[in-house]
């Protein structure tokens, strides 16, 4: 263990404090977006700005590089594996924190606020020719960024920005991944659409569906799931997402009173979430390795609740019963066959929140080409509408008329997000690689879920994944220490296979 | 006009963050008395003390003490009337943060936090002898802080305490007003209680009145004094605060389902505070000088909006009839004359925060007398009780029959608050003599209650109290300024008299 006076001990209380400075901002931020009023966000920016500000430079304090440099020379004589892990993580929020000069940080956040701001409006108005500019700008801007941390860090520009959001994701496995899905998923749609094809046609829901009862509905779910409502909320946003400190975590939803499905799915998504935030090893709290592993395994937490445990043959028809009851009206409409084509219907669209868990991953690939290419000099912003096209023609066999219903359609590039997009899809492919592993380990999952029970599931997951906050260098090390083998694409095909072309 | 690399410049910039930080101390504060889920406690806890210590360093370092002198010396050949005041407050803030070493201000924040959570239990339990160690451990600690700041500031050590909340105000200033007033109500009391006994007896609202529709008529009330939602709030809590920060202000108020009146005067009264902070001046947000003036000052404007404008023989129609379209049943209990009882009904009771006007400054002079003995050693925490109800049976003729109802029904002593209470009827002095002047500026102020208009008469406190933020260095005079005399209790008196005994 870690004496009282080492360079770690003194570390800890440094991260502890930077820990606590970044929970303000996180409440902060979902504030912002829950009760705030509307007058509020000017000065709401200036004070989340600050303090951003204060983490970056207690960062980049001298001291604390030489403690770091200190620490790691005194750990292995002294440091248990948990304290080590801590202090790899420090060392890595450190050099992200550091790779790029104060003046270049604060210039690609601001510049990221003021694009998305742009970008709001080309959208709202299909009007691409407004936000070419300013993306140009702040592509330019990326460019640099992930030259010098390429730089910093040895590795290439791409993988330096993946390395922020999924510490140790690079090209080298998301390509044979993503090529593989893209050569698969195409033909798997067609087939299955041929096979919807031939089922009764859907019987569509007729509302309206007052939010508060649907809210009431989700609360009752959440809890189901294992959240728990001492520590945390339910609210309702215009972009859901879910956000927590230790102790304290919160989901946001949004309820469309004319659309049944896609609130209660996005909530049980964001539970997924919440469920990994209130299962990180609480005698962590506040230091780095304390956190969330990355991007793409949240992802994998959130899918592996909606997408693998929630759209099951095995739970469905739980949630399609509490959903009768609180809706239904007796028609052929509420049967649990109906429920079923609804919430399995799979085919192309042009909008990929919308888009169904079969070809999610394809809008997720042709993002992460694009943007890659992008980031590397290979295309321009200019490009981007006819390339966005033709990649989604050539995947999906659809062509959108209208960029606000294409390129425009994502926040992520306006806010100076790239390297983001395919932790989405490798999140997709980790969730079934897990539920499969889970499922093989604890039989006792499948009934479990038959009665709303998914304490077998939760249980499995606050072990192998939860409470492992970021003990592991990386996810791939979780999977493989949870499933016994690498990360592949096997079981999400097999897991995709089995539920629209044999269940 | 400041240089822009002036030392005042420089001090400028660090007061913004600090500015800043207290911000989301105020929200985050907020947050925790309205949303946050309980489980959220031990979390905010830690993340407010850090914030709180972030403000505390910034004011310790070495450089900051400098350029304060530094801009004291530059002042006279480059600074504006508003950044000398606003020196001068930061001086002052620097003062009250340096004055103790930081390791007293912690241990001072430590045992309020501990001593605090024992007072809850004792309340509840009417257990004065559990809380009696704890409390005398703490006002050892607060005798302790005032010498130290006695010494510092060149005044007594009472005066010391009573700076940091009301900046200037002294037991010179507050012993006269308070000497008179303690002579003139108790026997103006009962001339009030003898003519109200031949009145018609009051007969009782009854309920249910449920909290929502008392929101919803609360949330009228407040935008017809003047509240701005797009820049504010109104959420429920238990014990009811407003809080500001630039461009964005909330009120907290509660509502009992059982009793209609006090849920709504509450309202009115933190709608005042609300617009005294909404209407501090946004050139100097964040800065020491666009903060309002002190406690005292405060409460006079939520005591001008209760008790002067509120309570009105103008407003009081408007409001009553506001109050019988929503809850109304036509009987005689909802008529103008059975509701003005209820709400001037003036007595002896035994809860501060339940008292009238007239008898609340007997609450409060009582407490004032004896903190500051306690504080001086006078006496000691164990002679509490019995000095409480000695002093309470003499200004009201009444004596608890519990220490709950007694000595221990007030927060702030376990809250380390010394040197608070008398800012409440200071505050009433101040209201009353602000209203007058009001209205023999502005005669238009009557005729716009009487029609449920507030704008004339915010128009005025906006112009001579808020939009002054800490330009005066004392409420003292700010109220001069505005009034053209010095505070008395003149109008206070001539206000109740009018009130209770000629309307």
């Amino acid at each position: 263990m870690s004496k009282p006076n080492s360079a770690y001990s003194e570390l800890r209380q440094d991260f502890e404090k930077v820990g606590h400075i970044e929970a303000a901002q996180a409440t902060l931020f979902w504030e912002a977006r829950t009760y705030m009023p509307e007058g509020g966000n000017a000065t709401r920016g200036k004070v989340l700005s600050t303090l951003t500000g204060l983490v970056s430079e207690s960062m980049h304090e001298p001291r604390l590089g030489d403690l770091l440099a200190r620490a790691e020379e005194e750990e292995c004589t002294s440091l248990e594996a948990w304290e080590a892990a801590n202090l790899r993580e420090m060392r890595r929020k450190w050099r992200h924190e550091t790779a790029i000069p104060a003046k270049l940080a604060s210039r690609l956040s601001e510049l990221s606020s003021t694009t998305q701001a742009v970008w709001e409006k080309a959208r709202a108005n299909n009007d691409f020719a407004s936000f070419a500019g300013p993306l140009s700008a702040l592509v330019a801007l990326l460019r640099d960024v992930a030259a010098t941390k390429s730089q910093a860090f040895g590795v290439s520009p791409y993988n330096a920005m993946l390395d922020e959001y999924e510490p140790g994701l690079t090209t080298e496995t998301v390509d044979p991944i993503f090529d593989d899905l893209s050569a698969f998923l195409p033909p798997l749609m067609q087939r299955i659409m041929a096979r919807q094809a031939e089922e009764p046609a859907i019987i569509p829901l007729t509302g309206p569906f007052p939010a508060e009862r649907q809210m009431e509905l989700c609360k009752r779910i959440a809890a189901m799931i294992g959240f728990d409502f001492h520590h945390g909320r339910m609210d309702t946003t215009a972009h859901p997402f879910a956000c927590g400190i230790p102790g304290d975590v919160r989901i946001t939803t949004r309820f469309d009173p004319e659309d049944l499905t896609s609130g209660i799915m996005a909530t049980i998504h964001e539970t997924g979430h919440a469920m990994y935030e209130a299962g990180l090893p609480a005698d962590w709290a506040f230091q780095p390795v304390g956190h969330a592993r990355g991007a793409a395994m949240h992802e994998s937490q959130s899918l592996l609740t909606e997408m693998q445990a929630g759209r099951s043959v095995q739970f469905l028809p739980v949630l399609f019963a509490m959903i009768r009851d609180m809706f239904g009206d007796g028609s052929e409409a509420w049967s649990n066959a109906n429920l079923m084509r609804i919430y399995r219907k799979v085919g192309p669209s042009f909008i990929r929140v919308d888009a169904d868990e079969v070809t999610y991953p394809l809008h997720v690939i042709m993002r992460y080409r694009l943007e890659k290419a992008l980031l590397l000099g290979e295309i321009e912003v200019a490009d981007l509408p006819a390339a966005w096209n033709e990649a989604i023609g050539h995947m999906l066999g659809i062509v959108p008329p209208t960029d606000t219903l294409g390129c425009l359609q994502d926040v992520h590039w306006s806010a100076g997000l790239i390297g983001y997009f395919p932790t989405y899809s490798i999140g997709a492919v980790t969730a079934a690689q897990l539920f499969a592993a889970a499922r093989r380990q604890e039989p006792a999952i499948d009934a479990g879920l038959a009665h709303g029970d998914f304490s077998t599931l939760v249980g499995w997951t606050r072990a192998n994944i939860h409470s492992q906050g970021s003990r592991f260098a990386s996810s791939a090390e979780v999977v493989e220490a949870a499933t016994g083998r690498p990360l592949s694409t096997e079981a999400f095909k097999q897991h995709l296979i089995a539920r629209y072309l044999e269940e």
